[in-house]
């Protein structure tokens, strides 16, 4: 198994308000069929996908979605101060603040917020592992 | 904000155990301080990290982890003959088939399994989505 996600789908209880709210906070969707709403992000996609065609789709009833895996999706951003207007903005596009901007433990900076589902996000700066130009991520980071 | 996504973080019961499992399937993680295990993908890391420790981060009780939320994360092939022995790697190290390998409506041809805490994998092959040389996904495609 090569080392890549290609795809992230989320399910989402409302496609429009749950594309709306990444609109909002500046993502651009690509075209796609009825059914799926795509954001392709470096390297791969977010999708949108419905959570009663996910949960056909997995042989499970609906109703045993909506819990919490556990998974976060981190965005890095390249300084501190980008972290608390990311996090209102999320908050005033109908997201739910789960942790106000603050210091961590490990020296970085950052906070949460849940989209409309539910789906956690956590809005971080890092200052050991500096982001390529492009906005890329790798563990040891793009510094000099 | 811009469209990324840095680092998936998976919260986990047993860090080695998890560990041991995508080692198993083949990635390799990278050097990381004790207390988090990464694997660099393309352009973002892929972070375990305890359950205990990710329930403190986001201020939430940790039996409030371990549900099902929806998130799926899809690792796309390039042949469709490439899923069923992916699948059947995962469940040998010691993850669970949610579905086996078939043919999916939309013209692909898919399977998922359930890693050891439960994280939903999609292994898939998408015709209308090749990959790019490294490996990289994009909604519509990298074909000619």
């Amino acid at each position: 198994m090569e080392q890549r996600i290609s795809l992230i789908t989320l399910g989402v209880t409302d496609m429009e308000r749950s594309a709306r709210f990444y609109e909002t906070l500046g993502w651009t969707r690509v075209d796609s069929p009825d059914g799926v709403i795509a954001f392709d992000l470096i390297g791969q996609t977010l999708g949108l996908y419905p959570r009663t065609a996910l949960a056909e789709d997995l042989g499970v009833p609906v109703e045993s979605i909506g819990g919490f895996s556990g998974i976060t999706l981190a965005h890095n951003l390249r300084s501190p101060d980008e972290v608390a207007p990311l996090l209102a903005g999320a908050e005033a596009a109908g997201g739910r603040i789960l942790k106000p901007a603050q210091e961590v433990f490990w020296g970085g900076f950052h906070g949460y917020f849940a989209d409309p589902d539910g789906h956690v996000w956590e809005i971080a700066h890092n200052p050991f592992s500096p982001l390529s130009e492009a906005g890329a991520f790798r563990w040891l980071g793009y510094g000099e």
